[in-house]
């Protein structure tokens, strides 16, 4: 089961079952202060979304300055980089870590300088029609230097707005700036999940798509001036008051008028991705007014409901599903404790194991607290099963640590199908519930029972805490996506992160 | 409080109020294995012992290789230098993370060429008269090149003992090896906390000084050959089991005939450091034959025993005190949850907040979980508190976070005298229970209440599982040191690790 | 006169006193070889063109592939970024250095997508409407990344040739590929100098202005193939045969086909850059039919018979004037000697000498050889003076080593406007022969006499041996320019390195 | 010829015909002054003798600092690095470079903390006796971290001195410090080639051993203090004044009193080494009393007078030989030029050329100046010939370039035998004039004839200008070596670099 041993023990690797969010978005308009420095904490406060690489682009209004690269925000940035990035304006990213096709090209923010100044794109989420825009961009005689969607961005703001729409830009009803006319032109023709921030020489921008798809949140600063981020955490770290989320189809701009709002297009049926919630936002962060930390305490008592278990224990792996592990113990009546440690120095090591170790690597990274394990049923709750590779040597390891049975139980539904719109998800062939039934995952994972939250438990406890009747992206589970795919792009073993620039970016 | 704002918010640093451990130490005998392969993933699981620096020293019965470097083991090593390591013995090291004193120079092991081959040292420890040992080193002639006990070991073991002792070694009652007799040497002269790995050409000892101050267990490989490991999560993660811990004053030896042990000296006093149990050792090692997260568990029982609250929940400063909360939550009737969220991506950064950032610069560590502090009376558990510069602003925080009162209840007895014995706990001066009484502490860091767990509570909780009548150091809490301690190592200010080289190394 | 120090000894610094050469280019096709590998070793032959950064882009026939850094070649490339770079089909570039303004964005080749596959553009020169023509790319919405020549090349060859034209490309008159009218298209619209590689998917090109300023030459691989490369020496480096220059306005294919040619605008008055034949070209190259080394002989001989010394003896300013002092003392039958060592571990430090030190830089780099100099009237021979930074403290220094007299002769005019056609000359006011006379610059270098080569002297020995009554640029010594230099850049202080991007790449 | 093709074009390699010196060495008391500035810049000036290491060890009477690294001096220091290098005393060595064997650990100077405070070495040479000297020390018990004679002699000063001598210092005729006292113990009991710089709390000393074969000199700064180093151009490059060289077997003291000498063995037979004079030595150095330079051109007019040869043109292999080329072309009335360019951008290159440019490598370090060649009969002047790899290529080049005829000419005798004092010879079997007589030689390197400079002819030459009768090391040619050569080191194929800690550092 665990013939493919992958060298990374780090988070973001094949070992640690999870989708990969692809990326952390920021953005500052603070007047007296150093934009960068707000953007360094609020990257490294986003860290989670992206460890791939990171950047800052910033403006003090006269020039454009930026710094990125491969690694961590703290292994990327330092003193002696961060402090020429001057000014009050700043958009900043974190990208997140894939095998092999990562490169420094393909890093962010993208900055340029256009007719109009510098122009800078942070982006989360994928587009669905990539392949289609990058024609149009081609066609027109742009040069393409990277595999992103942001420099697809980019270089589309870069254009005359009519380019895109065969028609000027309409600006009777109500008075739009050259930037929002062109985000407006873009938002006609882009499809998929985007929550942007935009760097120009006087202003910051924050986008989102009609679905709202992708996170977006905006915050004040006590001394004067906004921010953008991804997360409401990285608001926290950065000392700034949370105000409201972008809404989607929303264009909100930052500038020396303070904060102005502008629709770019009209809003569609809401589709927050639900393992936001299940998984990629921080516990802390605030999502339709509710702090995940609470939602996914929900789902683990909405799950005992669904798939109790006759036990001695609730335990959860650690760390991303303990808030529903104590959920579930408490609706359920049962003692909560810990029943797996877990090295707290990840990281990647490129040292591989030799051939006795290779037999068992899930010694590397967790280790069963034998005390408390010893002679209990245990119920093991997991927050999803992926690609199912970490289920089955985590079962092995509790009972190695002594439990008398193991009971898996999962706060999301079985994953069957992929994802288009900005997670790396795995390609559907890989999906262990694509494959199999649960009797089937269950007898592969080892356990004595197995049990999935249901996707209606899932959507309720999502919802009963939201201030709004909110919609969600539950695709993933479901099938039922909320934007047409491109048909190719459900070919078997395809991802969009591979489908681009083939044949010219073969590195 | 937070007046003096570290760099680092790495856990290794004044931010993370806790002290440091010195060190982590490896061993192994492996026939047929690459050694410094397990050596790897042993630091890996040790890595929590020190972060400054990491090496690993082997041999092949013919020659000896090593390699060391700055940083985690992670960073240290990838297969380039690891592969020219050849051989099945091995002994390695993790070495602690202090600010502006750490330098290469000082990294280990140590190994040199002696007159009988190879010889290499891995020291866990202090010894409380390295002064007067590196006295008599140089004025036999030695030239020293580093500020660290392993160096002086070492260099101990390379000349013949009569040097030290003055007379021909007893090799009456038993038959000694070379080594063994100048390790027996070493021991009548030193004195202090040691735990030793040492490498030879043909063979890997295990020391433990008298008092057995640091730990350091055995363990079996299942194809054969044995490891020695200052902690057994070490053993976990490469296979290993366990078979016993190495006993005060004992030499053991891995060579091609098995293991074989050796009295080194009478031990003394049982004195195993009881900040291993409060903080240090891994939750999920085995010391004297019991788990520490289960001791933590219970240090967190006794604790609500003697420390009761009226409040609505518990909440644990994440991540080493949530055992005990977990404990103090069963044991008091209270619900147990989470609290704060502590940012994962812990690393050192160089980056400086601005002014208004250093207001509130836990806010770049910790975020609290609103939704579950909203309204309540929360007990906040931490494990320790030394120089109490994080509990304030932890306090604060959860307040920020909606909880109406922050009772604050420690897992250990106030901290009020240095360790001289290998732990970087802070010097007297800079210990908060040094210069208050805990109501002025209580109200220094804001709470509504202040606890600490009893001495002898803290005993017993340790004692209750221990597999025999065991002794503990607990000089940090009671000032009771089980060994003479230099009367110029009081002089406030000054700890072992500055005092040692002053004019030479001035770096 | 040292007033200003700089920092580094390198030879591409203001302490040694010469012009900059833009950059070194080349291409190749070659069938059933790594073009790559020839790339790295004709960028080395290359390296005195360019030290500030080195790239190679690669096609072989399906993907692109590209790798490029700062610093000389053989720092930049290894094996394991060497190896990647696929393919029979290469361009590379080397880049000068300059102080500050030097940035890994402006490292080259240029590579993008296109619509028509992989584009890279590597240029020696510099465009003089390059303002323009970024007005233009800018103003159809294109993005650039850079401040340097070779994206705009690239971009405005992205393009359809009719948008730059707003004419359909003319293919009556014979057969151009997609590629060949581009370019032309490109041609019409560029003002100064461009020796251009380009690289397709299928092909490699070679281009060079109407005016044929900078140098470009053509070779055959013995095992089939041809290259191009900057110089000669490059050819005999890799073991290519030469060919023949590329014409002036030609465009040269090198594709499965082999090698063949079309005009790409009609050619105008000849200007090869006479600093090519004082100073720039490797003194093995071969220009015009000639070999630099014995122009450089003949430069000598034709300032003795000006400017003759009463004198026992001839030495030149290491390296570069050697040959001119060779020729000297032959024509006028004293002894060439050596009487400057010159420190031959050339490169940059970074460490400033203390304020002693600061007094006699000169000595860093050159040390007198005092017994061939002492009692001894000495003719120095230099190649040029440009800021007269070094003149003065190699006389000085010439004394020191007990010469009698000093007697400076120079093989070129003096120096008195600026370059704008690819050569980094310095600003007007930093030339002295543009503030003062030859009388005056005697005094300020304190030699016993000066004397310079005439305009005629140069311009005649320069085409004695040319294989063509070819025209040659001497703008900087005449201040005829070859094409017009649009006003604005005649400002006092400006070069065309500094004049573009200003307000968006402020580092 | 070329089969063993060597992946480094530098100068320091095998495709560089030529032995390598150990070191180059200095050290500086200069009141008033950063030592370590001065110690840089000597070191800058030193490089040509060695390019592995550089380091620097300093002491401001109070503390003692260094830093040390791999690779070439600027390489190694920048601002940062040295600026903590404080005080006005310092020591620094250069080291060369091998293949393979070149080790972090063996970088110098070697500085350790002694009971009588820090305690450096920097080492030119090679000791003969290395092997009886590290026995000695392993069996008192000392560990050695190195294979390096500077810790065999740093260590041996480090204790008492009737250590080694079995009896109390004699003390009597002249007053003598402590290490001065130390430093005669060492000279009584070693053996071979060694001039030191020797770095303690408050002095320098300089010493060199009773044979003087390796070079050191003193000089004197303007502003007071005193200085010394291996060559004389590393006093220009600092602006000290010469004063005079250390004698063989002096002991020199700089420090707070000045300048004082006193005799640390009695002076033996002279034997300063002839290879500094043919191509060693930096052609502006200065060797007993004479320019390097001048001694240089001497050996091409004697050699001119032993090997004349009918030809049209002198030319020399760049740089080294050019000096004696000068003298050669003076002396029999030759036209001199240059008829070979080389590539001035040497370094280590780890590019492997493919198949194809293997054939040829000699065309990746040198060109033809094919104008003056063609048709010419050539002398082609060397310095020396030591394994002949690189003769035959550079015969077959000239040929290339259109010579007729092609006479090689070398400034001294065939290279016979190898060096056990300090230079990297090459072992005996590879030294072609030890397996082959002159015409073989000449028929191997496909020369027209071939012509040595005999053993009394160099010897003459040097003679002539020194300011004493001097005796000088010829073994290398004459097989007459000044001091016993242990048996054992006469081994075919093994050099003293390679003999020593063998089975201990292995990698």
């Amino acid at each position: 089961m665990t013939e493919s041993f992958s060298m990374s023990l780090d988070d973001s690797t094949p070992f640690d079952d999870h989708p990969h969010e692809e990326c952390g978005i920021f953005g500052a308009y603070v007047p007296g202060r150093e934009a960068a420095r707000l953007a360094f904490f609020a990257l490294y406060a986003l860290q989670h979304r992206g460890q791939e690489s990171a950047g800052i682009a910033t403006s003090d209004g006269i020039a454009a300055y930026s710094h990125k690269g491969m690694g961590l925000v703290n292994q990327v940035f330092n003193e002696d980089n961060l402090r020429p990035l001057h000014g009050h304006l700043a958009i900043a990213h974190n990208r997140y870590s894939t095998t092999g096709s990562s490169h420094m090209r393909n890093a962010s923010p993208y900055l340029i300088e256009s007719a109009y100044g510098p122009l800078g794109v942070a982006h989360n989420g994928n587009l669905t029609n990539t392949a289609a825009l990058r024609e149009r961009l081609l066609h027109r005689g742009a040069g393409l230097n990277s595999t992103t969607d942001s420099e697809v961005v980019t270089l589309m703001l870069a254009a005359p707005p009519q380019v895109w729409t065969g028609v000027d830009p309409d600006v009777s009803s109500e008075q739009l700036d050259l930037w929002q006319q062109r985000i407006r032109a873009f938002m006609q023709l882009a499809d998929g999940a985007y929550s942007l921030t935009i760097l120009t020489r006087d202003a910051v921008y924050g986008v989102r798509d009609p679905h709202g798809l992708r996170p977006l949140c905006l915050g004040e600063m006590s001394d004067g001036g906004h921010v953008l981020a991804s997360e409401t955490t990285a608001l926290h770290t950065i000392g700034a008051a949370f105000v409201r989320e972008v809404q989607p189809g929303e264009i909100v701009k930052l500038d020396a008028s303070g904060l102005t709002s502008v629709t770019g297009c009209a809003p569609r049926q809401r589709a927050l991705c639900s393992f936001e919630y299940v998984y990629f936002a921080r516990p802390d962060s605030r999502l339709e007014g509710q702090i995940v930390h609470g939602v996914r305490q929900r789902l683990g008592r909405q799950l005992a409901i669904e798939q109790p278990a006759d036990a001695d224990i609730v335990i959860g792996v650690p760390d991303s599903a303990v808030p529903a592990a104590i959920g579930y113990a408490a609706q359920i009546g049962l003692l909560y404790t810990e029943g797996l440690t877990k090295n707290r120095y990840i990281g990647r090591t490129f040292i591989q194991p030799d051939q006795q170790l290779r037999r068992d690597t899930v010694r590397l990274k967790y280790t069963p607290l034998v005390d408390n394990l010893a002679g209990k049923r245990v119920v093991l709750v997991d927050d999803s099963i992926v690609r199912g590779t970490t289920s089955g040597p985590l079962v092995a390891l509790i009972r190695d640590g002594g439990a008398s049975e193991v009971h898996v139980r999962v706060s999301s539904p079985p994953v069957r199908h992929p994802c288009f719109m900005g997670v790396d998800m795995a390609t559907k062939s890989q999906l262990i519930a694509h494959r199999f039934d649960e009797r089937r995952i269950c007898a592969e994972i080892g356990a004595d029972s197995l049990g999935y939250l249901s996707l209606e438990g899932m959507l309720d406890a999502i919802n009963e805490g939201a201030d709004q009747p909110s919609g969600h992206c539950a695709a993933c589970f479901s099938g039922r996506y909320p934007i047409t795919i491109p048909a190719w792009l459900f070919d078997e073993d395809r991802t969009p992160q591979t489908a681009y620039g083939q044949g010219i970016w073969a590195e």
